[in-house]
């Protein structure tokens, strides 16, 4: 990251957008194409959202929390008509129940999903509700901000439209980059779509792509960052990179219960990149995770929205190996002692 | 900027954005809201049209060059009525016509204005514009990207309403941070406004920066990068920053002078950031930039727009000292020379 800038404009830029560029496709699994925008997750979801749905658009927005809430609102946002279809938070989406929305109102335009909700610690069955939303023919708008990378997600296979993913989960980079896929049938909604856009304008960071450049100022340093990462998944292997997330959270979910706390999300479709942990009764979840953070020197989050104090989150993607779940647990295991709550550890001793 | 990432929910990036905004207000010379947004500078300007303007609205839209096309443009997409106000590439604004335009239509709500035109290397006289608008009792958005912290801009002192800036032109820093400032009037605007917007919504960041926090996801390694930055600019002083830039701008274009070559600027109004230079007849600009890229290791660009190939443009903004532009001027001359263009240098010698 402390390369020198270079001309965005010139030829060095042209190599590094297609070189990177080059290897996303890769791990997103799509012969599309992918764009790069500079913001952060949540402009990806915009991206998704102004370039294909038009004011008046009804669209089914399911969610699972928090961040498939922001899904929906954005889209509420510019103008479409949003039938919510909520699920528990801590349980997946019911494909079958995306179904039945779908077959209820046949001018629902698109869907909204997200992949892995961060929130939760849930990832949702996104084989089964691409199948669903391709044989209803509509246009599917995947969040896979914490999963793209790190979950295995076919992007082609499964016939998803828009793909929104973000630098600093999956792909090790701090955040600043937006990375979105657009199909063909995505380039059709977006050939027809009159919501106002500039920034966010799909179709020119196409055109600006195609030379080897974007159409405003990149974030250039976070593109080195990105180049350099992507080296490291090459080295190691798209399927390999799916397979130590998925041994890692298993490792995380054990020591979890190992300790006798509650994992929060139902355990058939817990995420590979981020573990919720029920705070023990009595203690919120702040206080953990703050103890973690002044005692242990580690970073865990405390829960988003209304789980604020009901759960606490272990993320493991990225950049994560053996020995960071082992030390993350082991102390997690030192402050429920000190804070005296009866892990099954220390009802051993 | 290899600093680890840090929890942008957790206290220490709390402390990180209340230092850094300070700081930035200090060189805003505001004591309103600066705002940060993770994006390029055109996001900038998409932030101060989308929180102010509302479909409908007519705007004064002043253009000297490609970023004032650019903002009138921002403005028309997201539905406003656009006057454009042009004027010869290479001169200022007549701060008169634009007295005059807003005399002919008093249904007009807000101006929007280049402070430096980076196409053309040109300032306009904000001083006298902001006069004339505050005259008015108009809204003023600012396009300041290329010249605040580097050219003189007093905030509160001239009355701007929006002021929008980017982090890679004076501020030292890579791109990927935009910074904003928000006037009272601004806010009332803000309030009244129509337009969607969500990942650029004003409100919310500032909302967030009560709190420390952002919205959505900072591009932390960019603050990193910022409050380093800050550091130095506060060491330096910021009228000495101002006073630097105008000798190395002065310097520069009596060097280009020197070698027997035309400023394309109306030199009363030239910018002290960018200096934009005629290519000499039969010499395509480009072909100009391409050899000081190759032969010399000096990266200067061509022009933008219709002025592609009609002008080259030295930058000469934040990190820069005597050094580099003794040494560019120097590759100029020898570039010139092998190209046999009819340089002063050459035919002295």
């Amino acid at each position: 990251m402390s390369t020198a800038m270079i001309n965005h404009r010139g030829p060095e830029f042209a190599a590094l957008s297609a070189r990177v560029t080059e290897r996303l496709k890769y791990f997103f699994q799509t012969q599309s194409d992918v764009l790069i925008f500079t913001a952060a997750g949540t402009g990806a979801l915009e991206v998704a959202v102004v370039n294909t749905i038009s004011p008046g658009d009804k669209v089914l927005a399911v969610s699972i929390g928090v961040f498939g809430d922001r899904f929906a609102n954005i889209a509420k946002r510019y103008g479409a008509k949003v039938t919510k279809l909520d699920f528990e938070w801590g349980k997946a989406a019911d494909p079958d129940a995306i179904r039945r929305a779908l077959a209820a109102d046949p001018a629902i335009k698109a869907v909204l999903v997200t992949h892995n909700e961060t929130s939760t610690g849930v990832t949702n069955d996104l084989a089964a509700i691409s199948a669903i939303v391709r044989e209803a023919d509509k246009l599917l708008l995947v969040d896979a901000v914490s999963s793209l990378s790190a979950i295995d997600l076919p992007v082609d296979a499964w016939g998803c439209d828009v793909v929104a993913t973000g630098s600093q989960k999956g792909w090790m980079v701090p955040p600043g980059l937006a990375m979105v896929s657009f199909s063909e049938r995505a380039w059709q909604a977006y050939r027809a779509c009159t919501t106002p856009r500039f920034y966010f304008d799909a179709g020119e960071a196409k055109r600006y792509q195609e030379k080897g450049q974007t159409p405003w100022t990149p974030a250039l340093s976070l593109y080195f960052a990105l180049d350099v990462a992507l080296d490291l998944m090459m080295k190691e292997g798209r399927e390999n990179i799916f397979a130590r997330h998925a041994r890692l959270a298993e490792k995380t979910r054990q020591g979890i219960e190992a300790l006798g706390l509650t994992l929060f999300a139902d355990r058939t479709h817990a995420s590979n990149t981020v573990t919720a942990v029920k705070a023990p009764a009595g203690i919120p979840a702040k206080q953990i995770s703050r103890a973690m953070r002044e005692e242990e020197g580690v970073v865990i989050a405390a829960g988003q929205g209304r789980l604020e104090n009901e759960i606490f989150r272990f993320g493991h993607l990225g950049y994560v190996n053996d020995s960071d779940i082992d030390e993350a647990l082991a102390a997690l295991a030192r402050v429920c002692q000190r804070l005296g709550v009866p892990t099954l550890a220390s009802r051993v001793n």
